[in-house]
């Protein structure tokens, strides 16, 4: 699936009152490659300077905002919506995990992730009008997240809903053969001889344990150069000292 | 596992520019189970008004948050770290995946999660001081997160991982802390000058080199003890061979 499975994912804001969190919401979500944001009577300018500076290079999302006045308006032609809160409610409804619920939106048709005013969150007259319902989990000890956080963290479900399995990127590592790490370990082995760090009787042993060391950082071929750089310098460095003394 | 767990996850910021982002941070570390705040040079007044409005009830984390000068300040006692990136560096890093990479904070030690200034993120630099890397998955279209966004998503990632059981993975390992590997890298350095592997001039970048292998290899406690071994008996051999100059 691709970026472009979101375009039909609106995010509406109910009567949202601060500027700064309209503003950021709206960079978060073209993070997120969300495009199409909605506010009900919102109860603040969306364009004001406040807005425009938290958007940075998001402006554009709040110029194509919609603005409507009831939330029924902003669900026009969505077939699914998703309504977010941050507390249980008596009215016999299921509380999901995002990660459970919000995959849900991903669809060919429209569909709409609702939030609550800062202050109150949706009254259980405007939950009413969503089918599923997310709370993001947090803490007892503060449970109520910031709106513009609590958007950021559903959209950013969202674009992993697109963009999985997940972007685990390596490095296109040139990984030390094993005769290449051979060859370190009996230099090493060496040296360590030599410099009387080793004794022959123990030096099985303790070499295992530098071999599990280097093992796991999963050396790649330049690094075993280097590392194998170190340990002809020393030698260098004692036959050095050796011809000065004769 | 319970939000105890998080005790000893600090998050790190960088010379955070912002006060309404440094506040927006504390309240979604209250709301994720996370209390320790350290700053590095902070450009704002974490408890100026606009941190405290943003915080609202979490202005105990800003009354708490640590200040320090320097980076590797805000990371003694630490045994792992994590920083994170918006950026692909040409640096030979492995960028993981938030989901895949914070589990490994949830530890009974000490551990941090670092973010980089607003305006420039963390540098080549200051990124040598982690174990291991994130970048949070974003649009093409606009990959900057605002910094309180992506503490926001990291935060509950973190929270999930004690909430959902099934996340975590950690050998109990008795990893090296923050300050052993600061330690050992500068005797390993003070020996390659010794040796003459390294010069003045170009140590830095070859160190950062070296640091990378290691870091990798997330050593324990007596392995660093046994690398260090490893150089004093260097540092030794050398001497004796001078004195037998004499």
């Amino acid at each position: 699936m691709s970026e472009a499975a979101l375009a039909g994912v609106r995010i509406v804001l109910v009567e949202p009152a601060g500027a700064l969190n309209v503003g950021a919401i709206a960079r978060v979500m073209k993070n997120s490659g969300l495009k199409q944001l909605v506010l009900v009577d919102p109860q603040c300018d969306p364009l004001s300077p406040e807005a425009q500076q938290m958007a940075v290079h998001a402006v554009d999302i709040l110029e194509s905002a919609v603005q409507v006045a009831t939330l029924p308006e902003a669900l026009v032609d969505c077939t699914r919506a998703i309504a977010t809160t941050a507390r249980d409610r008596d009215i016999g409804i299921t509380l999901e995990h995002p990660r459970d619920a919000l995959p849900w939106l991903i669809e060919p048709q429209n569909t709409a992730l609702i939030f609550g005013p800062e202050y109150r969150g949706l009254s259980n007259e405007e939950l009413k009008y969503a089918q599923r319902f997310v709370r993001i989990p947090t803490s007892d000890r503060y449970p109520s997240l910031n709106l513009a956080a609590a958007v950021a963290i559903c959209s950013y479900e969202l674009f992993q809903c697109v963009v999985q399995p997940t972007l685990k990127e390596t490095p296109d590592l040139d990984t030390a053969s094993f005769d290449a790490l051979e060859g370190y370990y009996q230099q090493l082995e060496q040296v360590l001889l030599e410099i009387g760090y080793l004794f022959p009787h123990t030096a099985a042993s303790r070499m295992q344990k530098f071999r599990q060391i280097f093992n796991r950082a999963q050396l790649t071929t330049s690094e075993v150069g280097m590392l194998r750089g170190i340990l002809s310098q020393i030698h260098w460095a004692l036959q050095q000292k050796t011809e000065e003394e004769r």
